[in-house]
């Protein structure tokens, strides 16, 4: 892609009403802008992004064999009504209702729908267990949306649900995914804790969630030697030793158990002949929400510094007087292409603006790879390269060489 | 993927209240399953197949340019307000109100919102044109929803914005975008029409519907020597030598022009210095509607006949005997690997089930290419092979031909 053809629309000041980095970091850098209160657009390289996300999370939920499918996210109100959550989310829940006065809710979470769906597929133990996910855009009707994309009404998550014959399938499962997350997450490049948690409005006796360290989010836990927490105020006594820290919530899993196939009446045929209900587990990740949790942790006073597998672009060449010297537009270009060829993802920096500005923006939009191509080094067939992290450490490479370094780099 | 770790829940029977071919094909091949009037739960082939589509969509709007965004589904009143589209839309426009008593819509179009965007992020015709898309589930409340995902209420569509500096930029981009649509549904095996339309809600002068020939489709074209035209019951003459067919609209164009930036005051810089009104051109596919069309034109009276390119497997593998012969085992699991290793697409027919059941599901999923691996034809180290499209016309290829003999038919 070229930032000529781009929408790359980067803001200098810090936008009002914003208080946390990633917030401001996300508007400025041109990831997103503010359409209404708790809703945001994604502009190219936030949705670029989000995919790189999704990609993530696809290949490790494929790895330990979960099937991708798709549920709708209006619903009728019924098996909501059974379950009781329409009360018991109360107007976090957004209703619907139709032409013909039937009311539907906007899901954000789908634990009824995946029940009653193997109700009605899976017959036997013999096709358990089973692990369920998808990707979909969710919708909370927040009280207070807040921290840009952190607490939005409309956010992307993704949800999978696991369901089992026995206690003990459910546990190893369990076990797998929790397994799975952590790679997810350290994949991203974040520093987090796997906490014990309460399972809230979605039931089931063991949760654990996955809390990023960022002095911005609004969980706290308490880290001792011997245990990590989640610390709610009211309940709890803890060591004088222990400190606490906040945190951003990026993961949530449940062993809910047999909650809702009992509410349900969702049974499969066990072993022995017998009708017996179904275990469900049930695992959520915010996609979008993550996007924050990372720029929180990966961030310099510039601007955003992107993980290599997160970062909308790897690598972005900057060229000093690309529309003025033919041979720096030459090599700019001919670099480009290569760059395309071996499927690095490249940004090249061809906008007709003051290389001030290029080299702002550059530190803002946070490019994990940067090419300077100038006068000075092409003449010995040379480059300049930096990494964003290390943006005053540069290193001479030759021009046939680059291509290659940066292959490297993603291979490891 | 494996038949026995797969959701493939296929039906025998023609399921109740389906009247068209493709509907009942969806249901009993497992692509799709009702949760309610006009709601679709996307079982793991179904949507396997969307995403083959949006692959060919992404692909072709890229090269044309087309930069991709997301925008918020769920957005305030205020602007669907300016355009008096929250009355013209009527019921079919999903409101909410959230707890503060503020309305939003649900939005099955962007045209507001878009160039609200562009009013707030462009200033000079400089930076046009440009032409904006996204892929995104929209919802509309039908009144009577029916031929499954041809017409229902919650549905995936591609929906892309160009925007100009002039009318001749945007009839110069209307005509590249046509042909992108061209292209689009020619790769998806497609007979279809471009016709003449009316604008209807969406604003503008000329326009253009994609029509997919269909017996089972809701609209009609006029088909004579000269031209093919819209068939509007009520309005048309015509030449008594012309034929009507059925269709389905898969596609609509539209050059809007200046409706909705006179509207929302979204100007621009001209090359002279004056603030112009920008010119706008709206483009949409129905993704999931589209499916229905090309099961409408391929299928016989066994299942599914899918086009290479949309199919959810390119290759289906059915070993005879796979439980009880080590040998056809074997093989079965060497070819399957590397199938895989050449990234193809490969679904492997595992299940304990009888040959006929696995025979009459492959018919019914329609993978276009089979191999059938039985003892008569290994002991020659070769495997029978057939195209879904010609089941009785077998071709015996060696075992060590067979993966180059499919990755050749993926070139052409």
């Amino acid at each position: 892609m070229r930032t000529s053809k781009y929408l790359l629309y980067t803001i200098k000041e810090i936008p009002n009403n914003t208080h946390i980095i990633s917030h401001q970091l996300m508007l400025r850098s041109g990831l997103i802008r503010k359409l209404a209160s708790g809703l945001y657009i994604w502009l190219p390289n936030g949705l670029r992004v989000i995919k790189n996300i999704k990609k993530i999370i696809h290949h490790e939920m494929k790895k330990c064999h979960a099937i991708e499918m798709y549920f709708p996210t209006m619903q009728p109100d019924i098996l909501w009504c059974q379950s009781n959550r329409i009360q018991e989310y109360g107007k976090e829940l957004i209703k619907i209702y139709d032409r013909h006065n039937n009311r539907f809710i906007l899901s954000p979470t789908n634990e009824e729908i995946m029940t009653d769906f193997i109700k009605k597929e899976i017959k036997s133990y013999k096709k358990l267990p089973i692990i369920i996910y998808q990707i979909q855009t969710k919708f909370r009707d927040e009280i207070r949306p807040r921290s840009g994309i952190m607490r939005s009404r409309e956010f992307i998550m993704k949800d999978a649900y696991s369901f089992h014959a026995s206690k003990k399938s459910l546990e190893q499962t369990y076990i797998k995914i929790h397994k799975t997350y952590k790679k997810i997450f350290q994949k991203m490049c974040l520093k987090f804790y796997s906490v014990q948690a309460d399972s809230g409005v979605i039931g089931g006796k063991c949760s654990h969630e996955f809390q990023a360290l960022s002095k911005n989010g609004e969980d706290k836990i308490i880290i001792s030697n011997t245990s990590v927490k989640k610390y709610i105020y009211t309940k709890q006594q803890f060591n004088h030793n222990a400190i606490i820290k906040n945190c951003i919530e990026i993961g949530h899993t449940f062993q809910i158990g047999k909650k809702y196939s009992k509410i349900i009446n969702a049974r499969i045929q066990n072993i022995k002949g017998k009708q017996k209900f179904v275990h469900l587990g049930c695992y959520g990740i915010g996609i979008t929400r993550l996007i924050s949790a990372i720029i929180e942790q990966h961030h310099d006073n510039k601007g955003i510094i992107w993980p290599k597998h997160i970062a909308p672009f790897q690598v972005l060449i900057i060229p000093i007087n690309f529309s003025v010297c033919n041979k720096i537009k030459e090599i700019s270009e001919k670099l480009y292409k290569q760059f395309k060829q071996n499927n690095i993802q490249i940004l090249l920096e061809d906008r007709n603006e003051r290389i001030g500005t290029k080299f702002y923006d550059a530190n803002l939009i946070g490019i994990p790879n940067i090419i300077i191509i100038n006068n000075n080094t092409i003449k010995f067939h040379t480059i300049e390269y930096q990494t964003r992290k290390k943006i005053y450490n540069t290193k001479i490479i030759h021009i046939n060489d680059i291509i290659q370094y940066i292959i490297n780099k993603y291979k490891k």
